[in-house]
């Protein structure tokens, strides 16, 4: 498949929002093709009537496997419906969270095992796999600090979760940027925002000289 | 796990709903433990939310794949709030279709493969196997013929498949009974209803000949 495929990964807290926000202009200038953001359900009916499945509050008593399953399938749907039309198109995506969103909390914050859970994913993804990984790394405190204090409206069930529950995600994302450095590169979150933003924008366009002016 | 674990399978129009409701009060006589009758989605919200997104005749956008992982997910809340309990209490589940019905359905009739959708349901089900599968084989005219008969009302995705979807099914079916023969056993379910009904009758008592009397 042609076309550019970048995911930015981190756990809450880590500004991901923030730093796409600011970012997305940023790149638009320089590239040399379109660029669609995305983020998971992304967008259409299906996905989001899933998503809303897994974020009730009311369903406490659902099991981690059918929580993992649920992504899985949300996933492969935004994946037919816009990510693949769009890299087929030779274009660029940017995507807020992917498979390692999962590897990383159902596979380790919620002890499924990460083998698992990546396994099950292939069947979603069928081996597509982001050309690039941006992973924005904060200690668990610090996110939960962040999280705590901007998001304090919202109350969906994984920021209920405690501190070692972030602290098995942050230590499973560490470990995959170990694994496949050619593909994730760790950028520091805790530096203050436009550098954190100044950061992402050079690894891209370093990594994809020639997409990008 | 303890427990006795009888599934029922077959293409639609096989009967499996009329030979069920007939067979589970001559069972319910002779067995030496508590029958659970279920069929996915099995009752639990999650699985039948997760079921109204699946059959929704809205979704007609939904990918092969999606429509896998969310069956799976659905199985998989499934067992874990009702099978896995009621086989731990060294009950009897009848579960009306399970895995198998992927493996025809989406393995098959769907092309999706039947290795990748068996691999897939793994996750879901952590190899929790039917002890035996009793399959209703019918040809696929004829099990046509009776859903055009019985389900006249009835209009959700599947029923609109064409012949070859349902004769793609069967076959799927036929070639898991001969890879599995230990497990699976064909019962002819193009034979009157009494017949077929005391057929499975039969053929589970004389296979578990201690939990009946």
């Amino acid at each position: 498949m042609a076309g550019l495929f970048i995911t930015f990964e981190g756990p809450d807290g880590a500004g991901k929002t923030s730093v796409l926000a600011q970012l997305l202009p940023l790149l638009k200038q320089q590239a040399q093709k379109q660029i669609i953001e995305t983020r998971e359900p992304g967008g259409n009916p299906i996905s989001e009537a899933i998503r809303r499945i897994i974020l009730d509050p009311k369903n406490t008593a659902m099991d981690k496997r059918t929580e993992a399953l649920l992504y899985a399938a949300a996933r492969r749907q935004h994946i037919v419906e816009k990510i693949r039309p769009v890299l087929a198109a030779d274009k660029i995506v940017l995507c807020d969270r992917f498979v390692d969103s999962s590897l990383a909390y159902q596979g380790s914050g919620r002890q499924i095992g990460i083998s698992a859970v990546a396994k099950m994913n292939e069947f979603a993804t069928e081996q597509l796999t982001p050309d690039l990984t941006l992973y924005l790394d904060v200690p668990s405190k610090l996110g939960l600090t962040r999280i705590a204090a901007h998001r304090q409206e919202q109350n969906d069930r994984l920021d209920q979760e405690a501190l070692s529950f972030h602290q098995k995600v942050r230590q499973a994302y560490l470990d995959l940027a170990k694994s496949h450095p050619d593909r994730i590169k760790i950028i520091d979150a805790t530096q203050a925002l436009t550098t954190v933003i100044a950061d992402c924008q050079q690894m891209i366009i370093r990594t994809y000289p020639a997409w990008f002016k």
